[in-house]
């Protein structure tokens, strides 16, 4: 457990006293297949850290190294029902807190790899993985609902799921709509995201949450190992908080989420209004 | 010096024969206003290091801490004309090599913060830096030459100088403008840019070379200390060779630059042709 930056434990009206909002990453090793069991370990992890956001990996209930196409038919969900989404909403209900998490959408034209977010009154929205890595692109149609934003009670968030964080674009996008935090559910295998993110961060002066899984998964094409390393960083390219590569946990910071409004980077450059977009090529 | 990855000396004709292309970076310490003796340094550095390509920093004769108007027009230089030009298209004659530099370039319309590419047979072409700096804005007209790529014998390159590093759409619109090389005159101050570089070459699947400067300089609104730590880097994000914070010194790679061509990250994802440019935001 990261507990650094845990300073103290608010109470539910501390949105209105307080300034700063508490962001937690839970990190868990989801047995592919058994939500159940992935649920009341995931939700026993966010029992441990008190909140206004939580981010859960990618698949966060289902697991990740699939096989066939049957066993994901068998193991998604519709968007905003099934046991995950009504435990999550009612964590939600009983802390006043947002929860954003991976599942396996179903829907009526296939199955999406996507991301929920849910607050104290029910689902916000869903966003759909637009880059989809590797072997999902056998079981999953790619995403079709772009980068949006969401108006939240402590700030403007966006979504994004993990190997959308390789192409700057993702991130871009969601910060030039006005996103100061970008919640990150992710299974990353790959081993550059969590020093990447760093730079993501920083040249669109957000903060960011990535949720990562850690374990390894048997199925597929061969055995996959998650690097875990979920973290919240700053702005200014800052780590407040990362937990290791291999256990399971949940680390918070507080953030001050109004310091992502601001976009400079010395007081004769901002990193928006000094993008020379005639130059770029898209 | 760094020689871990100066693996011979190649004669005039190495090209030839050799699929690799030497990189160099040339890590200096300008004395600001002393042009002669900051290029016999700088050459003197090359001579310790036999390449196909050097990179210099930016305004690498001129130093950087500028306090006046009158002080840049005493240090500005026509494209393709003065000391330094000379000297350096010799040495690149000589040696069969290319040179990337920064200098103050003079033009009818004012000054600009310019990096110039010159080769065996003369001045290939000058890019003018596109997002200035702090206090570069007193002095310099922003650049408008935009992002271009030059086809060398041994592969296509593109220039940035500094800060450019810190928009993902400069070395973005040189990737996929066809650059596999991007050479990167700096003189960084911000810690933050040669891990950066990191993320820059992997999600663009290109080779960088950036030449940073070391040192101290008074002037302007204070003293400013240079982050050194020049370094060539691969598009698997792996640093081929890096220099200290704080020596001048010269380092090179052999890189194979057409592995700058593939932009595959697995066999299903490429990441040009993964882009999903209907949902980007510029």
């Amino acid at each position: 457990m990261c507990r650094i930056l845990s300073l103290y434990k608010p109470s539910v009206e501390r949105n209105v006293f307080m300034k700063t909002t508490k962001i937690a990453v839970v990190q868990t090793s989801p047995v592919l297949g058994q939500k159940d069991k992935n649920l009341a370990r995931a939700l026993s992890l966010m029992q441990e850290e008190a909140a206004d956001v939580y981010v859960l990996p990618e698949l966060a209930m289902e697991g990740y190294n699939f096989t066939s196409r049957e066993q994901v038919n068998a193991l998604a969900e519709l968007s905003g029902r099934g046991p995950a989404y009504e435990a999550l909403q009612a964590f939600a209900q009983s802390r006043k807190a947002y929860v954003a998490y991976g599942f396996l959408e179903r829907a009526k034209e296939g199955f999406y790899n996507a991301s929920a977010l849910l607050g104290p009154a029910g689902l916000i929205s869903v966003y759909r993985k637009t880059h989809l890595f590797d072997r999902e692109k056998l079981f999953f149609l790619p995403g079709d609902s772009g980068f949006q934003i969401y108006h939240l009670p402590f700030g403007v968030v966006g979504m994004m799921i993990c190997f959308d964080w390789y192409f700057p674009e993702a991130m871009r996008t969601l910060a030039l709509k006005g996103a100061q935090l970008v919640l990150h559910p992710s299974n990353l295998v790959l081993p550059h995201c969590p020093d990447a993110m760093l730079t993501r961060c920083l040249e669109n002066r957000v903060f960011a949450a990535t949720a990562n899984r850690v374990g390894t998964e048997e199925g597929g094409e061969g055995p996959l190992t998650f690097i875990g390393r979920s973290e919240v960083v700053s702005p200014r390219g800052e780590i407040l908080a990362r937990l290791g590569p291999a256990q399971e946990g949940v680390c918070a910071a507080e953030c001050d989420l109004s310091s992502a409004l601001r976009k400079d980077v010395t007081s004769r450059n901002d990193v928006f209004k000094d993008r020379r977009t005639e130059f770029y090529l898209t």
